[in-house]
């Protein structure tokens, strides 16, 4: 008896060890760029690879490449507001099948390189909407925007092609305020609000408080899917950590460097507590601490200089963009990015070939390999 | 007596046979690119080929090298205002001799790629001068203007280069607006009337005219000369048919898409009466439809695409450059038409390079040959 | 004794000669590109050779690649106003180390080629600072301003280098503008006056004084560094003169060009009489007119081509920019430039690869002995 106890607590502790070890193996699978799960399901019909692509189009957005970060995000955004859920899955839709339809490389598509800018488009051509919610009409130009970006896209990688240049958010970028510009604030068929620039100031203005101000760095990450909740942000906190550790790391990090340049410009204490301060930075941290350079102490440094000169970049597109009602999205953030991917010099010993940019940690790894190899390399050339 | 009357109507019959296929021959003469009167003028002196190359750049503005429309479009001018047509001729001319003076490639100036940015610069500043006609202080900007549009044509051009891209109409739309910006509204001696966003609706707005609506769509091709009046705006669409009917359906679909797109967003009923809610969309949907890309329904369907892209995009620009008294002219167009150059996938596989490109019936022609070509060429290869 | 006086007078005269002879070969020593200091300097210590390469970058803003020149136009500013010398001095300073801090190439750093972006964006922050002189604060942006630049001349650097164009002033344009655009002109901590546009006439305007326009021309060539005094701006066009006498012909041509292209658009006299409207030709005309273009009449002619193009360049992107209260700076000269450089035909005949760039008289020596060396080549290839 005994001893069956004891095989039998054995046995229970094993299980319990392999049983937590297979869900943190199960976990572990879902991290990274899930590159195994694209064998998996390259022999299914088009219905099912669909969703997939889309949901590594939504997490693109924060230069993931995870489906399972994707659907985190699509979660949070549901759970923040349905209607801009809905407007978001709709947009990664629209546009990932126009990417079909008008033959874009099928690995792109299949990256979701084609999905994230028609679903940035669509959030935000909501969150400006002031018909409300619900507002069907608003499909419309949801659509047409996000099939748009696809041509954009396209056209703008072919163009930054020579220099090993993404597309970034550029074609988000550009339609969004083309649709702004081109409806108007009054328009009878889609009014929307004007955007405020940040350098607006009361006259009575009140005192800063500093939980806000500090409650506003999650919400920074939040914002770069124009969401101003806290619970959703940090929703989407934990699904960049389910990518990357690194890259979360990397947002907050960003968006605090963003929330200090906008306390040190006096901005507006809405654009603090809403964490619309932060995310230019964000973004701006996010693409050079890992993801398109090999992470290490000198890029950190690199990252944080690139954080400061997104978020005050931000801060002065807006205040020009706001003469004319228009927001200032991410144009901040992707220009400071490309100018870092253009640079000379010590940060560029670290550049990673865009084609072969993945996981910062998996960046790492395959830099080390890298390195091990063209050592070994050397070596025989050398005997 | 019979047997010669017969003969006499045979031949009455025959030479009116001969003299109608002789009028064919003739008018089969001056459609396409004309390339014939190249080998004819070349040794001719400067003074009478400069006409050709000028009447050449004047409809390369309709993207036709055809100095015979060149003449009909010409000849609209004068029809619609002598010195609106008198500003064209001097536009072309100046630019066309700048080229020669500082040393352009002498096939590109006699192609008239130097004339059509200056003709349009030309135009324009007369168009906005509120100086009234026959003000002949305006002839100094006017010679200037066209000049300079030669620097920018040949600097862009080298720029574009590597993606090859044309300059298109950058030069003008670039020298437009700095004119524009230069003077400003009420310079003391070239005072000009601000351009109205096609946004601003006025209170008490009337209903629309659908007759004025359709009759817009005809007017957009005239608008893309500057030329509100209708029987100049056929005028210019009969040379456009004398070059390709196929480029002509292009423009007419290309206006009536400009005229679509702004209804749906509720422009000015005067923007839509006047044609200038269609000329961009024109524009656009020429530049895909036949001369860049080989003629098909899969262009044609990138065509509409970018007949609306041009057209929204105009709406936009027009509202944003219009809170400073600006036009938006035709940068919608002609960016559009680069972005649409630059696409990979289907597109890209229809696409004509630059130097090659002719009148969209040619294009087809060389390209069933070229194709014919390239697989004889295959299978002497093979063998 | 007689024979003695004889020899001493004789000696006298020949140490004279000898004198007047060694302070002129001390002075053709401290004029052109002063290479030879590069070798003597090259063993020194850090802190000796900073110096010399600061004092390049102050001269590479007009173009000249020479320290004592550099060291002139410091002094210039020093008299000028103490406190706009000191912020020169740092900006200057700040960038350099930036640049050997973040790796970039050394003989760039040493030819002072990530200095003269920072020191202008320092003077500037100091003109338009409404805090009055000494206000410690604004090195704090002078600093980062000017570290800044020499990311974005990397960045640019790259991406210009594909068509062998550099970053020019491109950098400092970019970053003051941002600055403007972030602080505001009613920012509580850095707070600036707007700029007012030159198109803006006051209704009862005197009449033109002839004298004070003429004192234009000269103060335009101080105003490349935001000096409106006229013993600074003497000061300045002999550190030109000191480099190169052809260079400082080009600067006063261009600048009188300015103030002509200001009179025929009827500027503020403000603008004509404190240079503003001159500094633009200015830099223009330097460009063309013998730095990348080797010296000949056809250059010439260009150069004063660029200059009338960016003085009216200059006064449309002020008007325009004017209008959310942000100054033109050098954007017109150095877009104005960069086409020049891009421009095929005649020009480009003359153009001298960027990294070959010398003083003008050095390229006309360079450019006879490259064409005699060519020619001899050539020969040696026949036989």
């Amino acid at each position: 008896m005994w001893i069956e106890t004891k095989t039998e607590m054995e046995e229970t502790s094993r299980s319990r060890a392999s049983f937590s070890r297979r869900v943190l193996d199960g976990v572990m699978l879902c991290t990274g760029d899930m590159e195994h799960l694209d064998k998996h399901i390259q022999d299914m019909s088009f219905v099912l690879q669909l969703p997939v692509w889309g949901l590594r189009g939504v997490a693109r957005v924060i230069l993931a490449n995870n489906p399972v970060s994707g659907a985190l995000i699509l979660a949070a955004l549901y759970w923040d507001s349905p209607w801009q859920g809905l407007l978001g899955t709709l947009g990664v839709l629209a546009s990932t099948l126009t990417a079909v339809i008008i033959g874009q490389d099928s690995a792109d598509v299949a990256g979701g390189l084609h999905g994230f800018n028609g679903m940035l488009v669509s959030l935000l051509m909501g969150v400006f909407s002031s018909a409300g919610d619900w507002y069907w009409w608003l499909l419309l130009p949801v659509i047409l925007g996000s099939a748009t970006c696809v041509f954009l896209s396209s056209g703008l990688t072919t163009f930054l092609n020579h220099w090993d240049l993404p597309a970034a958010v550029f074609p988000f970028n550009i339609i969004i305020v083309l649709y702004l510009l081109c409806t108007g604030t009054n328009n009878p068929y889609f009014p929307h609000n004007p955007a405020i620039p940040p350098g607006v100031l009361k006259p009575n203005d009140t005192d800063l408080i500093a939980v806000e101000v500090i409650r506003g760095i999650p919400l920074g990450v939040g914002q770069i899917y124009a969401t101003g909740a806290l619970g959703p942000s940090l929703l989407i906190l934990g699904a960049i950590v389910l990518y990357s550790p690194l890259l979360c790391v990397h947002a907050v990090l960003g968006s605090a460097v963003g929330t200090l340049a906008g306390l040190s410009m006096a901005v507006r204490h809405d654009s603090l507590y809403s964490g619309l301060s932060g995310f230019n930075g964000a973004l701006g941290c996010m693409t050079v601490g890992g993801l398109f350079f090999t992470f290490s102490w000198r890029t950190n440094l690199f990252a944080i200089a690139s954080a400061f000169l997104s978020a005050y970049s931000d801060i002065a597109l807006s205040n020009m963009l706001g003469t004319v009602g228009l927001p200032a999205c991410s144009w901040a953030a992707t220009l400071t990015a490309t100018l870092m991917l253009l640079l000379t010099g010590s940060l560029a010993a670290y550049r990673i070939p865009i084609g072969q940019a993945k996981a910062p940690e998996c960046n790492l790894r395959s830099r080390s390999q890298w390195k091990a190899g063209n050592t070994e390399e050397r070596e025989s050339t050398d005997v």
